[in-house]
């Protein structure tokens, strides 16, 4: 390809001592992967309580590799497709063409080892967390323990295992960019194009293959159990119990690291290729250097949550922990700026931008406050979240009161809680945006890179924020355990009842910060996708602005074109969460019909004279998992090949802005009214509105199985879609504008393309659809539901 | 101002011809009020049936017309102030500011009349169609009735009533439109912006405070009376019974005919505007043209729609009354398209667009095929609707079957349906509007005048569609003084039943296509806001493409601050459709406690040995209405001005698209769930899934009671505020661009007006907020709700 005056690529160049320092950060990031090995020996060093705690803790893990092993074989198939497709997008040349499916692969192993990593612990500490609990129940005759002293205890461990999966998320990001940038220099940013979809595919499939199955289990264990067995949650009784705890860990572990890990990683990808048009030289190792000293500071984070006995609740020390590694980091950023970046902009070498070279200001002043704006939102956002999920604030409790009056208005109050909360996060995330647009002056590249600078430093608590998530299910599997082996009682099922509290409102927080991240990755990567644009226009002769500019190159949204490429892709958000909901209701289904007919079948089950089969309900919900994965993912990836092919890459860039809209503003709506449904429970269940059995807690019960999908499926999976359709969108824009004009102008490929692209969506929600939503089919036996006496539901 | 090269306004007049023509479509206009006048005495005509149903129907009267009138007032001092306002706003001169400003109250007026016209005909048609229905039950002795006959006379009182509503609508609105034409001439884009902005205003707040009133009785009565005193519905011992029949009329009548009078008339505003820069002099006539055909086929679509014995439902009558009319507008279009305009662009006298004027092609397949795209537009829309919604077709039976296990997986069924049919029919739009947008080939205004023409194509079926909506309310109030007075039994209340099916679809279709004339209309409207801003760059000097244009003027979506103007649109809609249902939860308190409290204090009520007092609770709704449609009505107006006067036009353009990307879905998503949902109880009653009292009906009771607030308050209120932000934005352009460029630019006038706006919205959503959304506070005497016997639930 003829050297292009208007290109920048070529101008930035790997000096020696860029090379040395990101040499340095790659060691960084290993000493976070050698940190998560010392964690993991402390966590497995804790003591697995009683016999039967281990047994049912084993049935788990047996339950949580089976599945787990039949996903990434799946998914195996899947990317090794993908890596031949990719093979034949444009690429400057085939040492580009061929890393960057070679690293979309790395991508892809290191999104599932994270996610494996983090489920493989999470499924052997619950049993430890349960154990640590127990001891506050005194052997008869002993003495009153210090009930702080076990919580304490319990909390250090469920944080530890988080630590592990963090480590692993920050080091495993960190290592891949770093050996990109090293092996490939200036050519870095097209292969990390594919290393970031690769992150993003592989975390997409598991978080809703995860959030699917964990929630199937769920709902389907409640239907039965509690609403019409009338027994309680995590009964052993319940065939669906052992399914409902391995699906935590392979939703909201597996699910939630490998998401986390994409965002790092396609945080990265955006900062580094913005990087060299703004910084030059120095951007291609500076958006590494704020990550790295994220990690040393999430490091600091870890072992700094201390409870201390004056807390409100458990979550006072993770927020301590959070809030030390926030300000630790913005020290060591401000440190790192003011001693690596020029105080000119003339002086950053290798930009060849003129707007950009001329400016006048301190290039180290937008860096830090960027940096400084994505960690002010990151707390922001915790506290917001915390608002509007925690059990001891206004909101959770009006909806308790809510229940007084039945289920529907607690449906309803919990529908206007999230629409609404939604609307402030997403004002916040705006806010920083614009912050960082600000700060770019009248150069709209500078701009970008300062909105992905501030995704970096969003980033840089990510290693707690993961933390902070996994303690989530570990407590919530550990109150599994104690119930189903029943030698948690007392005490100890108190210290579990308030961990799992705490996880519900940490599980909301880090949703709001995910979502966050997609949307500063997203905003930036419209730095890269422009690019993509500018430059294919140049290979084709086509003008971008004035007279006879053609307009499916522009993104102007006035343009009825454009407006359209919004609509739909406000539409691929509200189709993607419509269909995760509808596999939920599906798969929920299965489950209840297969708990329904053990019983009938072993009526022993009840007396505890027979055990019910488990694994058969664990094959259930992984086979349907599976099933129901396939058509959101084939969505995600051949929507905007759709819309790219047939209104071009201006209704495309307008496809992606319209779902990076409705998306932020639907992730956060179905995040936060789960979370606040999931506490009123726990709200009436410590005794609030009549309590346990009463009809007030029947309504919450109602209000928490239709936040269930909402929270742990249809809403977290958004954040990966934003990102597969950002990625698939930027790697096929050179190639649609090469068949829309110049010499290769071909109507007859795009329109194959296009038809190909559309019949494999119809196909995939046409058989989702085959299946109908209802609760298996009415030839089964017409089963009589008991009318659940509110009096034993406990 | 100086004669500007690029302003076309200046250039087309209005020809004599042209003149005669507009004076004309005005005669067509009266007429279609003189034939509602003698629809209104054919409805007059029929009998009333029993006195206790007169007496029930004359108690809904007067609720309603005290409803209306406080409203009506407290509107007045609304339009008053901005009235005012908008003298602020910059204008060519006198003639045109006045201009604007009482054609807002002329605006207001007419959407208000056309509102009341039609509660106040509803409110005496529904007696008369109970009392007609009645006759289907033979006095003792008499020989059997022919069903079909009675319910045929039935139906056509209810769809005369609806006819009567269209022809307001049309009439008024065309005759509006013309007044303005023949007045102003070529300034009549600028006045009609104000024609519009009256009729959307008044009809947003008819539409909420209309909503809000009929939810909160709904809702209210179905809790005490059916889930805690096991009462059916309409039973006349529940206080709240007149009010939910009120509430009908004020929320589906009087707030729908306004809305689509609202929609007529901003389409008709949005193809003028267009008309004169893209069809020149033919451009201020040819808009008006269409519509009025639309008037001619509505009244043959009125009168044709006469049931047969072979139709399968009610529904085939009104579907091909809707077909009649659809048809007859396409062959009368194509007539009046051949006959008027020009065989060539070059013809188009009063272009000065060289793009245009230059363009090859035939003027009038452009105009035919763009009337013709929105009229099967609406067809399509029609049968999409009606697949989702009607108790015949697998949705709403894949509902039914979910009940059996329980609320939880009904509301989720709902949900996904609402969540996945919202899909289909924005795609269905946005394929609509990239039509028209190709017929415009290169030149953008050409394109969008195509889109604007669509819209009318679209209204030339909005008599018939208001009909057939006014169709839905009418009979679910004739079913409700039936019951109430208990004088229509047997067969006659199944006459009923079958007609308030087709009223909830019917309800359904006419929401699916409102929304669609919004997104029309908004898209069009982009022209006038393109040329606002193109017109008013030129006034202070500004470039708005290439080197040294300012970003905040442009509206490319891939930059920072035009992706948070979209979020911040997306996050608008989500906000008021929050509020409204937060609303609705707080007034059903309200008036769950208050019947609780007649229940208590008259225990004479359930043996019929007591009244209770109708009156008080027609009182709590009237006030809370009026109270709760301050914050979403603010919201609109403010928004939109902070917006704008903060980031800028290019923003401001960016939140109106996100705004019309989440507004549409969101509409679709919550009118398609509530009908279903409402449906689904009735698939339930029908027998199905254990008939009425089953734990499958209480399950469907759940799920319609969260669906009343979703289709009958936020869901269809969502269609006025995109045309009033639309509208706010296009008049407040040229004021920020004065005050952000140029001589008068004043960043203290920018931040002041924002820093109001936002204090406004602020203070209305704190105030709203401080009522919080539980049932009444814990200190009303604490209600033990009896367990509802499902057995007793009839």
């Amino acid at each position: 390809m003829a050297e292009l005056p208007t290109s920048h690529l070529a101008a930035a160049v790997l000096t020696d001592g860029n090379r040395a320092l990101v040499a340095v950060i790659a060691v960084v990031a290993l000493a976070a992967l050698v940190l998560a090995g010392v964690l993991v020996r402390q966590v497995l060093a804790a003591g697995e309580g009683t016999d039967s705690m281990k047994k049912i803790a084993a049935a788990v893990q047996e339950g949580a590799n089976a599945y787990l092993a039949r996903q990434l074989r799946t998914l195996g198939v899947f990317a090794v497709v993908v890596f031949f497709l990719l093979m034949l997008l444009p690429a400057d040349d085939w040492n580009q063409r061929a890393g960057r499916s070679i690293f979309f692969l790395i991508g892809a192993a290191f999104s599932a080892a994270t996610g494996y990593i983090g489920m493989w612990l999470a499924v052997r500490s619950n049993v430890r967390v349960a154990a640590a609990a127990r001891e506050a129940t005194p052997a008869p005759g002993e003495p009153e323990k210090d009930l702080a002293l076990v919580s304490h205890k319990a909390t250090k461990i469920a944080f530890r295992t988080g630590g592990v999966v963090g480590m692993f998320t920050v080091g495993l990001g960190l290592l891949g960019a770093c050996c990109v940038v090293l092996v490939y220099a200036a050519d870095a940013p097209k292969v990390l194009e594919g290393f970031g979809l690769g992150a993003a595919l592989i975390a997409m499939f598991m978080r809703v293959g995860g959030g699917i199955f964990t929630k199937a289990a769920d709902v389907g264990a409640d239907l039965v159990g509690k609403v019409e067995q009338g027994i309680p949650e995590d009964d052993p009784r319940n065939a669906a119990t052992i399914a409902d705890n391995v699906g935590d860990n392979v939703g909201d572990c597996a699910g939630m690291a490998a998401d986390l890990f994409e965002s790092y990683a396609v945080t990265l990808v955006a900062a580094l290729i913005l990087g060299k048009v703004a910084f030059g030289d120095f951007g291609l190792a500076f958006p590494l250097l704020v990550p790295a000293i994220g990690v040393l500071t999430a490091m600091i984070g870890i072992f700094a949550v201390a409870p201390r006995r004056s807390d409100r609740s458990g979550m006072s020390a993770i927020n301590r922990g959070f809030f030390i590694s926030a300000v630790i980091s913005l020290v060591l950023v401000a440190v790192a700026v003011f001693v690596y970046l020029p105080g000119k902009y003339a002086d950053l070498d290798g930009v060849t931008d003129a707007a950009i070279a001329g400016k006048s200001g301190d290039p180290r002043i937008l860096a830090l406050v960027a940096v400084a704006i994505g960690i002010v939102l990151a707390a922001l956002i915790q506290q917001l979240t915390g608002y509007f999920t925690e059990t001891t604030r206004r909101p959770v409790k009006d909806i308790g009161k809510s229940s007084l009056t039945g289920p529907a208005t607690v449906v309803l109050a919990g529908i206007s809680l999230g629409l609404e909360s939604a609307v402030y996060t997403a004002l916040l995330i705006g806010l920083g945006v614009y912050g960082a647009f600000l700060l770019g002056g009248t150069s709209i590249m500078l701009a970008l890179f300062a909105v992905a600078l501030a995704g970096t430093g969003l980033l840089t608590t990510v290693g707690v924020i993961v933390a902070m998530d996994t303690f989530g299910p570990v407590s919530d599997n550990a109150q599994g355990i104690a119930e189903m082996s029943g030698d948690v009682e007392g005490a100890g099922a108190q210290v579990l009842t308030d961990l799992d509290a705490v996880g519900n409102t940490t599980k909301a927080i880090t949703k709001g910060i995910a979502i966050a991240t997609a949307v500063l990755a997203a905003a930036a990567l419209f730095g890269s996708y422009r690019d993509a644009i500018t430059t294919g226009a140049a290979d084709v002769g086509e003008k971008l602005s004035g007279e006879g500019a053609p307009m499916t190159l522009m993104m102007d949204i006035s343009q009825p074109n454009n407006l359209v490429g919004l609509i739909a892709g406000a539409a691929v958000v509200f189709l993607f969460s419509g269909l995760a909901i509808n596999a939920v209701s599906r798969s929920a289904g299965a489950v209840v019909y297969e708990v329904r007919r053990q019983f009938r079948e072993r009526p022993g089950i009840m007396d505890y004279s027979e055990k019910p089969e488990y694994g058969k309900v664990v094959d259930i919900c992984t086979r349907d998992a599976l099933r129901e994965l396939a058509t959101p993912g084939l969505l995600a990836v051949m929507a905007p090949i759709f819309i790219g092919f047939t209104l071009g890459v201006g209704a495309l860039g307008a496809f992606l802005a319209g779902a990076i809209g409705a998306g932020t503003l639907m992730a956060v709506f179905l995040a936060n009214s789960g979370g606040s449904w999931d506490n009123a429970k726990k709200l009436v269940e410590d005794g609030h509105h009549g309590g346990k059995g009463s009809e007030a807690h029947a309504a919450t019960v109602i209000g928490d199985t239709v936040g269930d999908p909402f929270k742990d499926t249809a809403g977290p999976a958004i954040n990966p879609l934003l990102k597969v359709m950002n990625l698939v969108a930027l790697l096929i824009a050179p190639a649609v504008i090469k068949f829309s004009y110049g010499a290769d102008k071909s109507v007859v490929v795009r329109v194959l393309i296009a038809v190909v692209a559309f019949a494999v969506i119809a196909a995939a929600v046409y058989v989702s659809k085959r299946r109908g939503i209802a609760m298996g089919d009415e030839d089964d036996a017409d089963p009589e539901p008991k009318s659940a006496d509110p009096a034993v539901v406990s």
